[in-house]
């Protein structure tokens, strides 16, 4: 199976604290490594994870406050003295590019690759990476300052060809990836035989979203329909909810509740106050509650998203 | 004895590491903290080492390469989160000084206290702070940019009362503190009593430097000839004396020979290179042949330097 995994790097927030980093998190899809916000020790994470600066090529960032930006500087330069090439294209709102750049021109001048700026505009939403099986989109989240979210959908997959059905009908192999792509097959007779004969259906391809930070707000739920797993912020438990929403941050109830309302097969919830000191049985238990198939997010952790 | 020690919070060079975290260290003067350098992550070491955010006064930062600086806008964050109050100063080159601005300004818009920028000019010779028990001096270190070392001096100590001869001679209270300081006392009759009759000698004032980074250069013991404690860097063993000279930095041979002719007290070794997997015991077993009281630093070490 191709791989498409997300490690965890940072689910904290604000501060890092004892059990937590800021937020970080890497989308594994075939090998190619797209990171989400960088937070402080990002770098540090990135290697004790065992994955390779080489094959980091898009960075997105959520939103403009420190804990998703400030692993930023040090990562770069890392990977400039690990004479990383090509390209690092940063997918950020306009200010966060400028900051960044003014950074990155003083200290990283040397750099061993160029970096791109992809800016984000408040509210936007567009494909903003396309290869040929994946795609990023942007979508608006709802905190204190613009926040976007993203989702990453894998292309519709080929079919699968039968293989007693090739060999019984001799196609030539010239043929054999469109028929994959769903077309039928003409003997030479002029007999068509239809694509369903020919091939099994395709694996579902899967998709996953990335909501933090975010207050809660029923258009979340709509823009990320039909989702195969999210990961959502549950910064408080409902306990909390006024101090959540004053903050612009959801509670892990309500984090279930959209991600039931979405319709998703799975839900990780992150990004939790430092005041967990105990751990964060409390928030999974009233998210289980509402969307039985949630996890807590923890650094270190990795999750098939296939 | 009044507190004076120093903090290690990182002592690797150009990137974190398993071993390393990049340059910082906190020395603590009776109870105020002054940090010097602040690579990425000080700001979790500072609280791992018990450190108080609200006893953080002045950052002196030696020069402008990011693992001596990437750790300054995660820290002044979490501080203005823990709503620390007053003023902190950064004692920092210009250019520096904008950078950092420019991102406090944006991502640390509403500090709960006020940051102050004390400009260092590069070669200058100042004392740059100073209270009633220390001063803070520069001095020029020798790297691929500018860079400045840091003197810590502690001001002469008062000398201690003979409490037989107060009582004897029933020296009022409101002179006490003047004899501490040297004064002689004169009797109600006119009568000269010597201070050396009233006093026994003050305990030495001590004093730390900070170099690094630098490169060997005679003019650093010089400079820092007295000092009783050296924090040299120390990136390779001389094996690798030409590589350390290209990259403006020193071997662990050279920062023994400059505390040697410093007449040093005691040498504390760090800024270690990432290449010394099996530990830096190769660099101290070199240093100690010509500098005997020489350590290693490590994270989490504090020192006592009185």
């Amino acid at each position: 199976m191709a791989k498409f995994q997300v490690n965890i790097l940072g689910c904290g927030s604000a501060t890092p604290s004892a059990r937590h980093q800021p937020s970080c998190q890497v989308v594994d899809f075939r090998d190619k490594l797209f990171m989400i916000d960088c937070g402080e020790g990002a770098q540090s994470w990135f290697r004790r994870m065992g994955l390779k600066f080489s094959r980091l090529g898009h960075i997105f960032i959520s939103h403009l406050h420190g804990d998703h930006v400030f692993g930023l500087p040090g990562l770069l330069s890392t990977m400039s003295l690990h004479d990383v090439q090509g390209t690092v294209t940063i997918h950020i709102f306009k200010e966060g590019a400028e900051l960044l750049k003014s950074w990155m021109d003083f200290f990283n001048r040397q750099s061993s690759f160029e970096i791109i700026y992809d800016i984000i505009e408040p509210g936007e939403r567009r494909v903003i990476y396309e290869d040929s099986g994946l795609t990023v989109e942007t979508f608006p989240l709802y905190h204190r300052i613009p926040c976007t979210g993203f989702i990453f959908r894998e292309k519709p997959k080929a079919r699968h060809l039968r293989g007693d059905m090739v060999k019984f009908l001799g196609i030539p192999v010239s043929q054999l990836q469109a028929i994959k792509n769903g077309a039928d097959y003409v003997k030479p007779d002029g007999t068509v035989v239809p694509n369903d004969r020919l091939t099994t259906p395709a694996d579902p391809s899967v998709s996953y979203a990335y909501c933090s930070d975010t207050m809660y707000d029923k258009r979340v739920a709509r823009d990320v329909a039909g989702v195969d797993t999210i990961y959502h912020e549950a910064t408080y438990h409902s306990s909390l909810e006024a101090t959540a929403r004053e903050r612009g941050h959801s509670t892990s109830l309500q984090a279930a509740v959209t991600a039931r309302d979405a319709g998703a097969s799975r839900l990780i919830i992150g990004h939790f106050s430092k005041r967990y000191v105990q751990g964060e049985q409390p928030l999974l238990e009233e998210a289980v509650a509402v969307f039985p198939s949630t996890v807590l997010a923890n650094e270190g952790l990795r999750i098939d998203l296939e």
